[in-house]
């Protein structure tokens, strides 16, 4: 049975400062904890249904877990409609080291909707980039809506939190810098080098002043439209990378 | 002021069921409205704040509007920071003609994500896309989280709804369908025909048996990553139009 103090610790969770505080955010569902347990994330507790905790407790090895009813997983939920498994896990942000970015680095500025980084997240992972480089007013990777839409792929990319205009001051070495505008070259007819830094706007404002001034060509996607201004974030990410990579 | 009777009937309009039987539904926000009044939507009532109608009443010729507070729009609004007005609108599909489906016409099987639903037409919009056909089961597109996903693109492109097998066999002409699955052809090497019917599906269970028996031509978006199964339904999407348009 779960205790109050249980209940109370996850659902504190739901807000950014005491993940930070206690270094724990939530990972949910069957298809989420499965893609976890083969990730190198450390799972500090599952809290889990009978039939789910006896369908995998050979992967469990030596990870705490704890039986818990499904009222009891509502009662902890962040999902309309839990699905059997809660893991309450260890924030661990990978060391961040500018030699490790190769190919193509995502940089998001200001990117403020968790599904939209979600989803961005998983074409990273769908399009081999390793690494991506959030501002840090940019929404936290560790919100239940960011961790719950990336589908798993939050566990195979690196995302890391930066001041971006000092990112540029202190890079140590010579990269395009390309970014995403609504005018610039059409990415279509553009030769892309592939170590380069690809930098995407938020969501109302686009790329901000102050790190624009670090871009080496702007880009473009043909809008051949009558009426639409812009696309969806995402999914001009994914026109951006699938051209890219 | 608002009348108890004008609450309930806006609020009603969360439900679809509710939505069929009035024939109305809900646009929210400056820019969204912004959009309607350029529209060839009939809006059967605007409820704005004071400082809104000021700056927009010479928009409103012969439409009806009422002053609200903002205390009065929170009441009836469906968003967490409502935005200074809420357009009453009525229903109006538009008439469906195999005839008019000129150029790509994009088919859904099932979309069940508001968000994703609204993101799709929006993208429509963009690679000017005039048709869409959404099976019979797919999310409505009158839902408020659809609305307000589409950034106004729902007032440019045609949305219908049909049983995709009849809406098939009863197809007049003979144009090649191409369907969206994780094998098939790779889109980077196709020669796409001009005007054809592109099927995506639903986000967890992609394109059904029935439907897929109609396809020409499988296509897939190479997948270069080392674990993520699948991409997000729009996120394809926006990939698929871009090769294609």
């Amino acid at each position: 049975m779960l205790s109050k103090n249980q209940i109370k610790h996850i659902k504190s969770l739901q807000l950014k400062k005491n993940r930070v505080s206690e270094s724990d955010f939530i990972v949910e569902g069957e298809k989420m904890v499965n893609e976890l347990l083969s990730s190198r994330m450390v799972i500090k507790r599952i809290f889990a249904t009978k039939r789910w905790i006896d369908l995998n407790v050979s992967k469990l090895k030596l990870i705490e877990y704890q039986v818990v009813s499904e009222k009891e997983l509502i009662m902890i939920s962040n999902l309309t409609n839990p699905n059997n498994v809660l893991a309450l896990v260890k924030i661990d942000l990978p060391n961040f080291d500018y030699n490790n970015l190769k190919g193509i680095t995502l940089i998001l500025d200001d990117i403020r909707d968790p599904g939209n980084l979600g989803t961005i997240i998983r074409l990273c992972d769908w399009f081999n980039v390793s690494n991506i480089i959030c501002s840090n007013n940019s929404v936290d990777v560790f919100n239940y809506k960011v961790v719950q839409s990336t589908m798993g792929s939050l566990f195979r990319v690196n995302i890391f939190y930066k001041d971006l205009v000092n990112f540029f001051h202190e890079c140590p070495y010579d990269r395009t810098v390309y970014g995403a505008f609504l005018s610039g070259s059409n990415i279509k007819r553009m030769k892309i080098d592939k170590d380069s830094f690809l930098i995407v706007g938020n969501e109302s404002n686009g790329i901000s002043d102050s790190v624009a001034s670090f871009i080496d060509k702007k880009l473009r996607i043909e809008n051949i439209s009558q009426g639409a201004e812009s696309l969806n974030v995402a999914c001009a990410t994914s026109i951006l990378l699938y051209q890219f990579c």
